[in-house]
């Protein structure tokens, strides 16, 4: 390529290195070769960097306290620039700290891996620096979001693939733009009159959910409290019967049921709730229903593992994160809507100098004021690019394949000496929660002073953890539960010697607790 | 290095190209050569695509209507996977049909440019892959989020950059921020019990402000309506007496005053509201005095414009985007706040499995509890590393010459035939707004008919501009005024030549009109 060539011709002529100064970058007159060296030798680091993330003799982190990692290297922001050697340097000083969270054994997020084809989207989308306001300033872009969009609701189960979405800037933001929708369908007049205008509303989700719930009523000026928290079975399942129960008691309050939310795939236990049972309850009610499928809902994409999500087509919105469970690089979280034309009406505010209404062109493809952001980021391109390398027969198998990892740890743990799963049965999604106990506290007989030190073990593990830097799992506390190891798999390439591994690395790292 | 030289190899040993099925690609075990030589033929195209970019001989746009565009390629999504050749041929069409938003002659919108050193930076970004939650997931990144924040504070002018901040998702995120925070500080009790706790509230912001505000007091519940507009002088700039004739109105009929946003360089006309004379307003009311200095923040760097910002540093809070006027890479947008710990307190829902009190390390490093967001973009990187290359004299050298480019548009066009300028005077930013009158619409004596016709010249000048390809700039109308084009200037890569070709083609576009 032409780009190669001036790049290896700069590259002779400049043995020296390219320790010159900032303006002989483009968009200098002969920047150009410059630059070229200058980018190449910036992917020259990543693409090696890439290599030692998928290598399992490389550690998933260089652990360092804050404070010490403050010391360890010049971050100071100075007056004068720095050469480009410096730069270069900083590059690599800033990849041999970071997580890999690429890197096989990395198990400690819902996000992990990272895939070759949404990495070279992510470049590219980078590269071309647009925003996602109007079609004229992102033609492409905002076809692809309106097509990639089409085929999620066709999977959801919508007609035609009809209704509305957008990507927004994750998850929680998806779930709030949700909320929003629920109660300006319900009460437009909200938009310009406030909560004043509005009677005092309930929102329903389960003790499970994600806190996203809350934080977006806290935001929207609903408040926590007006978030009904509805129980949950012992595997983490919504209880319809308790939010029936509770919506008729917000309702006898006088509060006005307004929102369910229900979760596919809860962050701690990966449970699904009962979509149909809780879809029959919101109809009756007449209350908005409400997927927070953003972890759970890319099971839709496995034949084997969609009936889980059955119901969700009945959702009057549905969030999703590829960024999740289909390993799409962070960010990529979309929410679908339904209803065509809502979010236009509930959040539009006609800025005339973006959204001009005597354009050249089909005014329906300008998105922007759809969304609360008014520039938005670019996050369609590598999931575009990622389905179109693996159709979607290979996020199925991508799926597919971290389930079945998930249930051989399950197996493998489930009767083995020193485990106890957190609850019963085989996990709906990748999530294994477990204790493990060590032989010092297994026999101990006292129960509150098992639990005590038991609660213990898991944090002295994961910091060990990191401070080796050979895997990195999360745990947690839930409720009355003392904290437990939540093993999630989201990342192609775990295979099963990973998971054993990860056993062995928590019993050698355990042992003497 | 490493990967080249296996990248190489690869190419050696593969004459027949790189079109084999996805799962040779990393993670697979003998991966690595398939996926270097699959990522450097994507960096060649986008080496070859900046390259063009910046290339005055290149169109700006391959302009094509949605419905063409549709038609022009084959984006749709299947079932079966698609070789690596044909990503590649994707990748070559999304940009042949991308604006080229780094080419010296696009003027569209307040983000334009594109810096080889941010480009590089957002490269890294995406390859490290991860996640603002925490310090555990993202070490490097929240320590050189602090670090900049620290030292924006520090320009603003508070006292050892002491205060709070986040890098959120976009200007209008950080401004629905600011609104969350004001309210939040006047009434704790918000957050559970929602608005019905509160009185009504009244904001406060000039009518030539950004509609995110609107926007924002639309979602959090408090209403368009009590977003009330304040006049702005024939300059645009907000006028103090009105703020506080409105502000006693307002109390008066039983509102609660209880935040005003001045503009630091309004989105059309590029005014600064004048911040001392506000904030004196503020005080005396005791209402939280919010900058939103998305687009104008930034002049704070350049010693020969800061002025334009003076009172800044009694703000409460302050937007600022360096992905504007900076021209970081999209997006990059902060938030700064003065009360230390408010963020955290108005947004935190301890969320225990992201945010264990038992971790092994400082917890303040952990500042995703107070983010509105769950999981959060890395958008520090860019900023930072750019600032490294450029240091503070960069960025003030950039800033100087976009004002430098937007006097001479000013000098050249003010007494020019067939001009008119929108307002009197000197842009205070780069924003210069002007009408250009046609020969035949020059000389029109009725008023009526010289203004509808010369409301249709803007937009049939842009649809011309666009299809040639030649360059971009925006128009709008506003208020009563008919539509005007406003030029802005915030790529580094322009020149005089670019400003002098601007009006060339203007000319060239619209005289038979």
């Amino acid at each position: 390529s032409p780009a190669r060539a001036w790049c290896q011709a700069a590259a002779q002529k400049l043995p020296g290195g390219i320790g010159s100064k900032l303006c002989d970058l483009l968009p200098a007159l002969d920047g150009d070769m410059k630059t070229m060296t200058f980018l190449q030798e910036v992917v020259d680091i990543l693409l090696a960097y890439i290599t030692e993330s998928f290598d399992r003799e490389t550690k998933v982190i260089d652990f360092h306290y804050p404070n010490e990692l403050l010391q360890r290297n010049n971050w100071e922001l100075q007056d004068e620039p720095e050469t480009l050697d410096d730069i270069l340097i900083s590059c690599r000083a800033t990849l041999k700290y970071a997580i890999k969270t690429a890197h096989p054994r990395y198990f400690n997020q819902l996000s992990t891996g990272l895939d070759m084809v949404g990495l070279a989207a992510d470049w590219l989308t980078s590269t071309a620096n647009t925003n996602m306001f109007t079609y004229e300033v992102a033609p492409v872009f905002v076809l692809l979001e309106y097509v990639t969009l089409k085929k999620m609701r066709e999977i959801i189960g919508w007609e035609d693939g009809r209704g509305d979405g957008i990507f927004s800037p994750g998850g929680a933001i998806s779930n709030m733009y949700a909320m929003l929708l629920a109660r300006f369908k319900m009460f437009p007049e909200v938009k310009e009159k406030g909560m004043s205008s509005v009677p005092r509303l309930a929102a329903f989700t389960s003790e499970h959910s994600h806190f996203s719930i809350k934080k977006g009523a806290a935001a929207l000026g609903i408040g926590t409290e007006s978030v009904i928290c509805i129980k949950a079975d012992e595997s983490g399942k919504m209880i319809p019967a308790d939010l029936e129960r509770k919506i008729l008691e917000a309702k006898q309050k006088g509060f006005v049921p307004f929102f369910v939310s229900a979760t596919a795939g809860t962050t701690v236990y990966g449970a699904f709730d009962p979509l149909i049972a809780i879809s029959d309850i919101c109809k009756k009610y007449q209350v908005w229903f409400h997927v927070d499928g953003a972890w759970g809902g890319s099971l839709i994409m496995s034949r084997m593992h969609k009936w889980k999500l059955d119901g969700v087509e009945r959702a009057n919105s549905v969030t999703w994160n590829p960024h999740k469970m289909m390993a799409v690089p962070l960010q990529c979280s979309a929410l679908l809507v339904r209803e065509e034309g809502l979010m236009q009406n509930c959040n539009q505010m006609h800025a005339c100098y973006l959204f001009q209404q005597d354009k050249h062109y089909d005014l329906s493809y300008d998105t922007g004021d759809k969304a609360l952001q008014c520039g938005r980021h670019v996050d369609i391109f590598k999931l575009w690019l990622m389905w179109r390398a693996k159709g979607t027969i290979g996020f199925e198998a991508q799926i597919d394949k971290c389930l079945e990892l998930s249930e051989y740890l399950y197996n493998k743990i489930k009767d083995r000496e020193g485990y106890e799963m957190v609850f019963n049965g085989k996990p709906q999604h990748t999530n294994v929660c477990f204790w493990y106990l060590p032989p010092g506290i297994r026999y101990l007989e006292d129960k509150e002073e098992k639990k005590k030190r038991l609660h213990k073990v898991a944090p002295v593990i994961k910091a060990r953890m990191m401070e080796y830097g050979t895997t990195m799992v999360s745990y947690q506390p839930q409720g009355d539960k003392v904290n437990f190891f939540r093993m999630v798999i989201s990342n192609p390439a775990a295979t099963f010697e990973d998971i054993d591994f990860l056993i062995e690395e928590i019993e050698r790292l355990g042992q003497d607790l």
